[in-house]
C-alpha cells in the first residue's frame, strides 16, 4: 500500500555509458522497481561516461536498496555515492536561535546586557507577571518528551525523539509564529519528569506534551496541570481529539446525521483514543463504544487501570460486548487511533448506511482507505497521500498561537471545542464534499482562526463556562 | 562614580513652548542634573506649542525621575509621556527559535517532519553519537542558572534572570554563531540542578552554568563534569579566570614583570576567585595571597569549607596573615572580584613600583580607577566606560565554538590556557600599552581566534596533556 514519498527521497550518483540513451535507462531501471523519479541531472559528461544524479522517491530504506542494486545491475553502470535528502536536510538540526534585537555595538550591549539589563530584572523580582512581557516566555512553548512513544517507533529515548521536537517546533514558528524550544528528557519515570517541567516552567508560556507513553502520559499532565500557572497540552490527546472533532462535524454534515444520534466506535484506548471520547461525549455525542486490544470495554468487567475503569463507566451504554467487529456491526462512525489493519472491508460493510470511518493509524491505518471507500460515504486517514488528512499540524500551533496571546493560564474543554469548530469552518458548505471534510494543513488561514477562536473561549471564561460534561477534567483528577 | 549610560537611556516627550530657544532649554535642563543627551527630536510643531522627544543617557532610575522634575519644572514645559528604552528593548524577550529548514510544502513537511523524520530518528536510536550530526545537539548549548547569584542582584530567582540569560544566548549567537538557550531553573538544590541538568542534556552539546550562587555552583559544576558527556564550563569561574589572565599577561609585559616572580594579591574568594587562582597557578604563579571578607587566607587557620581549606593549603606559601590592605604592601598585582570600595588610594600606594589594579567587581570596583590610577601602572575594571575592560564576553563566545566544532566532552585547564593566550595576542606589541591590554569586546577577530586555540587544544588532547599543576580538577573533585 506504501507509495513512494519524499520522506524517503535518495539521490544516486551514478557513472553510465556516455549514450543519448543512457538517462532513460536509468529512469526505467528505478522504474522498474517501483521507485518515482523526481530529477534526472547530468553534473558531468566525458567522451567515455556520464555522470548523473538521479534523485527518486522510494518508500523505505530497503527500497531505497533496491534502487541502487538496480542500477548497479545495468550493463556499465556503477553507483559512485547515495545520499539521502532526508538526512541532508537534517544536518546539524532544524532550529537556530537567533536574537531579535541589535548586538552592533556598546550601546546595544548595555540595553540587551549590562548593566542595563539589571533593571528589568528587577522589574521581575518585584512583579514575577512581568516576564511575560519582558522575556521570552510570551512567546515561547517547551516540546516535552520523554521519547517513549515516539510517532510509531515507540520507546526509542530522548536524543532518538528529538529530530520530531525539532521538527514540531519547525511546525510551531511556521504555522503561528510561536517560539517552541525541545525539551528531550533522559528519564521516564513520572515524579521525575513532573518535578523536572515544573524547575524549567519560568522560562515557558506554554508546555507541549509530546509522545509520551500512556499511562504515564495521564498522569503526568494531570499533575502539571494542577501545579503549573501555564497551560499544558498533550498533543497526543488533545490535538488529536480537536481535528478528529472538527472533520467528525464535516463528515457528519456530508451524510446529514447529527452526533448526538449516531453510533460511534473507537478503536485505541490510549492516549488519543480516551481523549477523542472526553472531547466527543463533551460536545453531546451519546452513543460511543470504546474498544482496545482484548475487545469492547463495557461496564460488566473488572478493569485494573483507571482507564479502561473510566471508559466502563462514561461509555457504551448499551452495554456491548464481544470484539471491534462485533461493535462495528450497524455502526455509524468508525475512529481508529490503534494499528494497523485491525478492521477488514468486511467490518466496514457491516456499518450503517452513509458510514464515515476515520483510519488515523500511522503510517499504516486501520483498514487501506482504498478497500474502506467500497463501503464507506466518507473515509479519512492521516495520511497525505489520500483525501482528508487528518492531521493535528491544524491544531497545535494555532492553538498555542491563541493560549500565549491570551495569557492563558490553563486549557478548557470550551477551548478545544472553539479549535474543533474553527477549524471545520473553513470548509465552507460550497467546498464541502466526502474527500474535502478538513482543510489543508497549508490552508494559511487556519491557524489565525483556531488562536482566535481559542483566545476568545480563554478570555470569555473560567472553566465554569465549559460545557456541563467537562468529563475531560474529571478523568484527568482521577488519574492524578 | 556613576556616569550616564545607555543602559539607561529614557526618551521623555515633552510639550514646550513654540520658541525657537525651547530645544536648547530642554537639553539645558536635563544637562543640569547631570543626564546626557543623546537625541533631541521635535515630532510635532504645533502654533502654541512644540512636542519634543528627549532621549538620555542616565546613572540609574531615581535619576531618571529627576531629569523628569527638571524638565517638568521649566515654565510651560510639561511631560507627556516617559519611555525606556532598555525596556522597550525587551519586550517580547530577546531571543527566537527559527526554522533552518524550509516548511513550504508537502515534499517539505515529509522530509523535516513525518514521515521521513523517522528514518533519523532510527538512526540515532542505533547510533547515539548520531544527534551530535542530525540534530540541534551538534551547535546548540545550555545557560543554566538558579537565578541565585544574578549579576550584583543577588537571589532574584530564576524567572528575573531571564533577561540576563537571554542576552547572553544573544551574545553566543553574535559572537560566535552559538545556538544557546536559556535554562532558568525554578530550584536551588543542588541533588535537583544536578538531576535535571543530566536530564534535559541530550539536546545539548555543551553546558554554560552561569550566576549559581558559590558553594553550590563548585560542587554542581564538578558533579555534571564527573556525569555528563559534554562540555560543563561555569563563566563565573572559567570565563572570568581566561579573561583575567589574559589580561595579567599582557600588563606584565606592560611593566616587564614575570608570572612566576610577581606577588599576586586575589580579592574574593568565591566562585570567580577560586577559579582565576586555579588558572594562574596552573601558569606558574608561585605567590598567590586569597582574602576573603574575614581577612587573608593562610595555613595557621581552621577552615569549614572545602574552598579556604584548599586554598590556605595552595596559597600564600610566606603565612602572610592579617587584612587585605596588610597583603598589599610591596604586592605586584591587585586582582579583585570582591565587593566595591575594599581598598583605596593608600592601599595602592603601599604597592611594588609598577602596581598591576584589576578592580573586577560590577558595576562598582573594589576602587575608583581614577584613585587606583594615580599610583598603579596599569589598571583595569570590568566597565566599559574605563579603559582596559576585562570582559567575559571575549571568552565564552569562542570558547564554545571551540568546544562545539571540537565535539569535545570535557574541558581542560590547557583549554582554558589557550583561550587566554588568544585573548592577549590581539593586543599586538605595537598596540600594547597601559591603557590597552586587552582586546575590545567587539574585536570581530578575538571569537574566531579563541575557538581555534580552544579546537586545538581539545585535538591536542586528553588532560593528561594539560599542565602538570591540574589543581582545578584536584579542587572540583574534592568538592564533589
Amino acid at each position: 500500500m506504501a507509495n513512494p514519498s519524499p520522506g524517503y527521497s535518495i539521490t544516486l550518483r551514478v557513472q553510465a555509458p556516455a549514450s543519448v540513451s543512457s538517462t532513460a535507462e536509468l529512469a526505467a531501471a528505478v522504474g522498474r522497481v517501483g521507485a518515482a523519479v523526481t530529477a534526472l541531472d547530468v553534473v558531468e559528461s566525458r567522451p567515455d561516461a556520464l555522470i548523473v544524479d538521479v534523485t527518486c522517491n522510494t518508500t523505505n530504506a530497503d527500497h531505497g536498496t533496491q534502487v541502487q542494486d538496480a542500477l548497479a545491475a545495468l550493463a556499465d553502470v556503477s553507483v559512485l555515492h547515495t545520499s539521502d535528502r532526508t538526512f541532508l536536510m537534517h544536518l546539524g538540526g532544524k532550529l537556530e536561535i537567533v536574537p531579535k534585537v541589535p548586538l552592533r555595538n556598546r550601546d546595544d550591549l548595555s540595553r540587551a546586557y549590562t548593566p542595563g539589563v539589571a533593571r528589568v530584572c528587577l522589574a521581575i523580582a518585584e512583579r514575577p507577571e512581568d516576564a511575560r512581557n519582558l522575556t521570552v516566555k510570551r512567546n515561547t512553548i517547551a516540546v516535552v518528551t520523554d521519547g517513549s512513544a515516539v510517532l510509531g517507533l515507540g520507546n526509542i529515548g530522548p536524543a532518538a525523539a528529538l529530530p520530531v521536537m525539532e521538527g514540531k517546533a519547525a511546525l510551531f514558528k511556521q504555522f503561528a509564529d510561536v517560539d517552541a524550544w525541545p525539551v528531550c528528557l533522559d528519564t521516564q519515570d513520572t515524579d521525575e519528569i513532573v518535578k523536572i517541567v515544573k524547575a524549567i516552567a519560568p522560562v515557558y508560556g506554554g508546555v507541549n506534551l509530546e509522545d509520551i507513553a500512556a499511562p504515564r502520559c495521564f498522569e503526568i499532565e494531570a499533575r502539571l496541570r494542577e501545579e503549573l500557572d501555564i497551560p499544558v497540552f498533550h498533543d497526543d490527546q488533545h490535538g488529536t481529539a480537536i481535528v478528529t472533532l472538527a472533520a467528525l462535524q464535516n463528515a457528519l454534515r456530508v451524510v446529514g446525521k447529527q452526533l448526538a444520534d449516531v453510533r460511534i466506535v473507537v478503536s485505541g484506548v490510549g492516549a488519543a483514543g480516551s481523549a477523542i471520547i472526553q472531547l466527543l461525549k463533551a460536545e453531546g455525542a451519546q452513543h460511543i463504544v470504546a474498544a482496545g486490544r482484548s475487545g469492547v470495554i463495557h461496564a460488566g468487567e473488572q478493569y485494573t487501570d483507571e482507564h479502561r475503569r473510566w471508559l466502563a463507566a462514561n461509555t457504551n451504554a448499551a452495554g456491548v460486548t464481544g470484539t471491534l467487529s462485533d461493535a462495528l456491526a450497524g455502526a455509524d462512525v468508525f475512529i481508529g487511533v490503534s494499528a494497523p489493519n485491525v478492521i477488514g472491508e468486511a467490518e466496514v460493510r457491516s456499518m450503517a448506511e452513509g458510514a464515515i470511518v476515520f483510519a488515523m493509524a500511522n503510517p499504516d491505518p486501520e483498514i487501506d482507505p482504498v478497500l474502506a471507500a467500497r463501503h464507506a460515504a466518507v473515509v479519512a486517514t492521516g495520511r497525505s497521500d489520500f483525501p482528508n488528512q487528518i492531521n493535528n499540524v491544524l491544531a497545535f500551533p494555532g492553538f498555542f498561537r491563541g493560549l500565549l496571546d491570551a495569557h492563558a493560564v490553563e486549557i478548557t474543554p470550551a477551548m478545544l471545542v472553539a479549535a474543533a469548530d474553527a477549524i471545520a469552518k473553513r470548509v465552507s458548505d460550497d467546498e464541502l464534499h466526502a474527500s474535502y471534510i478538513i482543510p489543508s494543513v497549508f490552508d494559511p488561514l487556519v491557524a489565525g482562526d483556531v488562536a482566535a477562536a481559542v483566545a476568545a473561549a480563554a478570555q470569555a471564561g473560567s472553566p465554569a463556562d465549559a460545557p456541563a460534561d467537562v468529563s475531560a477534567d474529571d478523568l484527568e483528577r482521577s488519574a492524578a
